[in-house]
């Protein structure tokens, strides 16, 4: 018995999304596709020069945690926000989407974390990520009961970012695996793969992380090659299972020679990738938790992510639940 | 010589939108595609039981002022926010679409006004406003200048039910004519009329207001009439000018015994009518400000309610310029 499917831990953020321009990145120094960590006096300037913009619940696990929920998964996530009106935002929609959330809001300062999202034309989102609240995480958020009753606990790989979020994480995979649970992870961005290599692949080869999600850049980065199938065979032998998207060319599941290759749903119009590997992520889980195949898991989490990807925005304002239906997959 | 073609004067709101089904507006007793004006244990209320939701900066006037801008045209904007985040938020929107915004905010209490809007599988939005920091716009947030220097001044009915928002537009009205300008305001909302009637009237007729906005509901309502050619009659009596819209009918044009009529943009899809008629005075006042005839008025207003009705939200999010280049409008 279980109270939750997946339990998601993240960075808790509001994005901040506007169209932009490639000149527009150039001219700001912003990399593009990535997520860029930027302080505060950065996030100041940087929304100065933004254009008019809409605010939407993001943070790549709490994407992932309101995916979940919203196929109809039962879904709870940790991260923290201040006591201000974004903070407001974040838990609400979260707990609108039906998550279990309760981590303690804390002070007013500083302030609940932003994203910065620039959509270029060809709807790739590039992120500007100013942390705030989210240093504050650490392992006294840890609800142990919580982590004990979900079947998989789902963290991002961001969370090296913030000071003792880390600590939180290994507390949270001791006490699943205690309790005979799976975890899982997500790269979450080549350059954040970058800056954590030695701390990723130890937690994959000491076992700490079961599940591992990633795309072809962070597979690429994470082994420090350019041979896509040496990377997974890499990270076939550092993981239990794994999932690789790879953008319009869909996904490959690896599991010990296993090769599971799920094409993209066909899409009418890329709008905003944002969101995209958080809603795979998202349904993988959602079917893995049910006990579905794996080539399922897969198609679930592409049906999800071809959701998100058509809206500006990173959480589906459809019901994944009918369309997964609607799919013939659940 | 003027700096702004348009002056808008309006409740500065940041709306919060989600979807919901017919029985969540019966359930909760909001009537469908009304204003209905709430306090702050109804804003928490309804908010506890909203689904998950966007934000994105709105106000009836401040989006005409945004769309304006978004022409290419010169604006300015009076509203109030509170010194909080979704102040900071209204207050970067409208000034990152070019529009003059230098409206005090006023400390933190009362917040910022928020508008949570339910949009129903039809596309209808239905709106509950928590006014917050408007209440305290007033005569001193005139910036006499700025209405001196714009060729129209155009205000919200909505702004009589703040207690003081009402000196500061007869104040607006009398600089504007003062300096040879032209006044012009929309009656916002049919339940809105019901309340203020006598007042509006009043401004039409002692010629405190020269252009008039309403749809079909509003013109019907400030008449207390079912006989539209008879409130279009009566309108055209009491102002020098108005513009009646009429959702997927168009728009009649008023002017003495002219009837200028414009058939509504043809659209692929309806999904939310939040800021249609807010859009279409946009359009029309750049046109007018501009010197076009009254049919290529509405036209442009006829463009830019179409664009803005099918996405979420209230301000385009495209450029309304190319759009009328396109058409061959500008």
């Amino acid at each position: 018995m279980s109270r939750f499917d997946v339990l998601t831990v993240g960075n808790a953020i509001v994005d901040i999304l506007a169209r932009c321009d490639e000149k527009f990145l150039v001219d700001n120094g912003i990399i593009k596709g990535a997520m860029n960590l930027i302080d505060g006096d950065r996030a100041e300037l940087l929304y100065s020069r933004m254009g008019p913009a809409v605010e939407a619940s993001g943070g790549s696990a709490g994407n992932t945690a309101a995916g979940v929920a919203n196929f109809g998964g039962r879904a709870a996530y940790f991260g923290k926000v201040a006591d201000d009106q974004l903070g407001e935002i974040f838990a609400h929609d979260i707990r609108a989407q039906g998550v279990h959330y309760r981590t303690h809001a804390k002070g007013i300062s500083p302030p609940t974390a932003r994203c910065m999202i620039f959509v270029t034309p060809d709807g790739e989102r590039s992120l500007n990520t100013y942390l705030g609240a989210c240093v504050e995480l650490g392992p006294e958020d840890v609800e142990a009961d919580v982590v004990a009753d979900a079947l998989v606990t789902y963290f991002e790989g961001y969370l090296w970012d913030p000071p003792r979020a880390k600590e939180a994480i290994v507390e949270c995979c001791r006490i699943a695996h205690e309790a005979g649970r799976e975890t899982s992870m997500t790269l979450s961005d080549s350059f954040c793969v970058g800056r954590y290599r030695a701390e990723f692949l130890e937690l994959m080869r000491s076992g700490t992380v079961d599940i591992v999600f990633a795309n072809r850049d962070e597979a690429l980065s994470l082994y420090e090659t350019t041979d896509f199938d040496l990377a997974l065979d890499s990270i076939a032998k550092d993981c239990k299972l794994a999932a690789v998207t790879m953008s319009e060319d869909g996904v490959v599941i690896v599991r010990g020679d296993e090769r599971i290759r799920i094409p993209a749903t066909p899409i009418a119009q890329l709008v905003d990738t944002t969101g995209a590997g958080d809603l795979f992520a998202a349904g993988f889980l959602f079917g893995y938790t049910k006990g579905l195949d794996l080539e399922t898991c897969g198609k679930l989490g592409c049906l999800a992510a071809g959701v998100v990807i058509q809206q500006i925005g990173p959480r589906p304002m459809s019901s994944l639940e009918d369309l997964a239906a609607k799919a013939g997959l659940i």
